[in-house]
């Protein structure tokens, strides 16, 4: 144990609860009471409640040898608020639950919330509550978050309609071949003594992959134009896995367009030096907390006026399946390789 | 792996969700929309939201060899709803996430949401989303409970007045003397074939242990009788400890009396037979989930008629602290020894 550092087993779990959160205050009218007790209590009196969580594993979500505990923290919250967010909701509290092994030090645990909380003072979401223990080995970090939303504005997975436009935020991709960035300098540094990563000109597929944001910007504007989606989802897995759930639940098929599908030039970039294909990063690559929405073809101008969102095709019947035009124009069926921790 | 046992990566994650929650039925008003979408919705008007969380971890919280996967998942559900009771709350809704290592099976895994269904059923709660993913070692539970109470019934820890009675449900240490005597004969069965356990004329101690209930029934009596708690918590860690976060929060001392704490006979004789002080395994043993609350001293009467409570002691003003007399009238400071799994 380096200099500066606290052994855990020095506070107790009732200690390190007071030292993680000593810092937490509530700011939500809706948080009426946080840690400290059984439960939390919040007042959702006049909207529906939402709530969403998510596990998140070190040696199978994250890896610490590239990963800064405070950007975990930061994406762990952040991908939780995307839930909420792809239901047109707001989220407004978290309990956060952490498995510590021995080879965490409360500054190690530390650093994790100061990204935790980071992530609630940017998004406005109140942490009020969690658990801590020991575990046998690695780090375990269980979110779930709670959020509102008037019953009439709910976007779910299965209202698009069969001649609905789909459209996506941001762009696709990069955040997956920020991991293989990552990766790759993972391995070249095997061994070696001050190895210097080189991310020159690839900050940006870097940010995507280890500080994720979620579209609350998205949501708002999408309010403010008086759009309301038809079907909408966070993309986490990979865009034709979202877009197949989407298709499956509303009973519709689709077709998207290799062209329309918008991806960064560093993305690019990146799956040309590693001599990958960039149209499957984009449409498998998945961790890109976008939204993917659908909207009545009545919306087509107003959406087409807001920035940041792109249309990339248009809902069929259901016979149809779902399929990706590509450039050439030949059709190829989606399939939905999106990440899986079960893979064998 | 054995006959009729399947693989997980057979199903991948969207199928193992699929086959874990075919059969979840939502019962409750409150609950809109469970599985199935990226957040669940629920409705909670009119009434406050109670929020819980708690995270069980293989070789942290619970031993595979002699816990059967059925009661684990009953148990996991159970100290939730326990959590919501202690508020005074109604449980109506969880969330299950589980991290599965390699070595578990989709009847596993079945075995674990069968009593976690089990506990929903006895309970009325609904089961409305969760996580699934793959683990690197061992299995990882982390469920959060959401319940209702009416503003004016919600019980703190912090209400308790200088003069209240002290009072705690069913009896304790059952749960720790049921965990020694498992223990017991997981070690006098290592190495051994066909091992038979021997359990008999200790089932209730097991049970305690293994498939713990909420006490959903006292909430109910003490509002059927009019009695309000001023303070309340679930027994989980132990009394010492739940009864100095009482008078810590609600700025008071403390007398419990040692021949007023409720003990059942398997428990007492188990603690007899390892040799073991009873009383400190009835103060600081822990995973009883039975109700410890105050209430007003002029609730004496009516609280003495209610079966399945005892009185065990009383508030003080702060600065007399807490503290045991014991039968022979000695004062024994209270330490807060209770379960701690962040022990060096």
């Amino acid at each position: 144990m380096s200099e500066n550092q606290t052994e855990i087993s020095s506070l107790g779990e009732f200690g390190l609860i007071r030292e993680l959160t000593k810092s937490v205050e509530l700011k939500n009218a809706s948080s009426l009471k946080g840690v400290g007790d059984d439960a939390a209590v919040l007042d959702y009196s006049g909207k529906k409640t939402l709530v969403t969580t998510d596990l998140l594993l070190e040696g199978i979500h994250f890896d610490l040898t590239y990963v800064p505990l405070k950007h975990l923290g930061y994406k762990a919250a952040v991908v939780n608020f995307s839930d909420i967010y792809a239901m047109n909701g707001k989220p407004e509290q978290i309990t956060v639950s952490v498995g510590i092994s021995k080879r965490f030090t409360i500054e190690h645990i530390q650093e994790l919330y100061e990204g935790i909380k980071l992530a609630c003072e940017v998004y406005g979401v109140d942490l009020v509550g969690g658990d801590t223990s020991a575990s046998v080995t690695g780090l375990i970090i269980s979110i779930t978050c709670i959020g509102s939303a008037d019953e009439s504005q709910i976007v779910y997975r299965n209202g698009a309609k069969e001649t609905d436009l789909i459209c996506v935020s941001g762009d696709l991709g990069a955040a997956y071949m920020g991991l293989q960035l990552l990766e790759r300098e993972r391995v070249a540094s095997a061994g070696m003594k001050d190895f210097q990563p080189d991310f020159k000109g690839k900050e940006y597929i870097l940010e995507r992959q280890l500080k994720p944001e979620a579209r609350k910007d998205i949501v708002q504007k999408l309010a403010e134009n008086g759009i309301l989606p038809t079907a909408m989802m966070d993309v986490s897995d990979g865009l034709s896995s979202e877009l197949m759930h989407i298709c499956s639940q509303s009973k519709t098929g689709c077709r998207i367009y290799e062209e329309r599908i918008p991806i960064d030039y560093q993305t690019a970039v990146m799956a040309s030096e590693l001599n990958m294909n960039l149209v499957t990063a984009a449409l498998n690559g998945g961790e890109d907390y976008e939204l993917l929405f659908t909207i009545p073809l009545s919306m087509h101008e107003k959406i087409q006026q807001m920035e940041g969102i792109r249309i990339i095709g248009h809902m069929t019947k259901p016979d149809l399946g779902c399929a990706l035009i590509t450039r050439d124009g030949a059709e190829m069926e989606l399939k939905a390789q999106g990440w899986n921790a079960f893979k064998a």
